[in-house]
């Protein structure tokens, strides 16, 4: 039988799309072939939602899926955020570990996106820090919920690779007990990238906190860090947008722990 | 007199939100006060439209103005693409320069960007190859317009700081001919960043080739390339996102170089 948007557990599957609903549940949905292998492999499928198409093209991740659920196109359009889902959503088990946890296996690599509201630049930083190597991204605060659709397409599936946790602001304190130095970034920051790295203070394990781009990071967290760092302006910008000021930071690090 | 939305000289600066209309009259729209005191800056600010409130809370920039025209909210609204365009919108004059008048200031780094569609990608790319200390950014073969209202947003000013040049595709030899080593981006570049970076090749002048997201950069700009490129990826994503694989790549450059 093929299921449609008025399918209840169609209609159930799409409330997923509101964090409080996520949040209730402890579930969340990623779509698209990429996302969907990925949470495949992480062995947090719950049900897969595919029309017949995409059954027979992705034939290999329908066999995978303990539950694959056959929906109409408009089925699948009612569970789908972005126009060309390539004919399949997952609801998945939300994946997030408590702090404590990831730091207990030692990363040498952290990123810590706090109270940063913008999905797409959460998503982006929570891929780049998997590029680079991080161990675990941590949303802080009132952060953006790592489940957010968009969040999730920008995460290109790095949010199945690291260890991402949730957690109240105050997060110095743990970090530096796991070993970590604290490094805050901002464009008034005493200390530049480049400085760092000649230095190489970069080689030790460090975690990165990033702030929104409107606000930056709340004071009580570029107080409570090592050091405040700010990426070296060498033109006339005055300053880098978040995610790129990520992406130097978190390939600074991973260059120098090689 | 205040103007509204259906005053001429309102609905023919509003047509430049169009690509088409912005090649004809040669001109684009600036909005919000950053941008709009960049323009000025540049001298290339053909009318600056304000409402009232924004005349005065901006007094500074309406004085600056050759020609201010206060207009109604409805007709902000009607020249605005964003929401919240603080009151100020302007028309300026395009700033693009031809390659070889870019070039013959010898820049030591110079981003392009070739065939890439998003203008939120192109205009990142653009404002960090300002803030990496780029001479100029190349706008090469059907890539966006650079006066896309988006682009110039996420430009965040930095189209009025560097050189601005659209070309046709094949740039490899003129960037050659100006002393600029060819750097092309690849996911399956033969050479990756950090060993470059480690020989010293980076402290070259060097022109960085910038591919679009979907497709990468086209094979004929790949093969004429001095290099072909790779981000080192140390954790489990695929790849980099592309306004966060230029800004570690222009980063690297500009740490070169210094």
């Amino acid at each position: 039988m093929t299921f449609t948007a008025r399918t209840p557990r169609v209609a159930n599957a799409r409330k997923l799309q509101r964090r409080r609903d996520r949040d209730l549940a402890g579930r969340f949905l990623a779509e698209g072939p990429q996302a969907v292998r990925e949470a495949l492999a992480a062995g947090v499928v719950v049900e897969l939602f595919a029309t017949a198409e995409a059954i027979e093209r992705y034939a290999d991740l329908a066999a995978h899926a303990e539950v694959t659920s056959e929906v109409s196109e408009d089925g699948l359009a009612a569970l789908a955020e972005t126009v060309q889902p390539q004919g399949l959503v997952a609801v998945c088990e939300q994946v997030d570990v408590p702090l404590q946890d990831a730091l207990a296996k030692k990363p040498r690599l952290v990123a810590v996106v706090a109270e940063i509201r913008d999905p797409g630049n959460a998503g982006t930083i929570l891929r780049t820090a998997d590029a680079a190597g991080a161990g675990a991204v941590v949303f802080a605060g009132d952060a953006v919920d790592p489940y957010n659709g968009k969040c999730v397409r920008a995460s290109a599936g790095s949010l199945f690779h690291v260890d991402v946790v949730r957690s109240p602001l105050d997060v110095v304190t743990p970090l530096r007990e796991a070993g970590l130095q604290v490094l805050a970034t901002s464009g008034y920051g005493a200390d530049d990238l480049d400085s760092l790295a000649d230095d190489g203070v970069l080689a030790a394990p460090t975690a990165w906190l990033f702030g929104s781009e409107a606000h930056g990071l709340p004071p009580a967290l570029l107080d409570a860090a090592d050091r405040q760092v700010r990426v070296p302006i060498y033109g006339g910008a005055e300053s880098l947008n978040l995610a790129a000021a990520a992406a130097v930071c978190l390939y600074a690090s991973a260059r120098a722990q090689r």
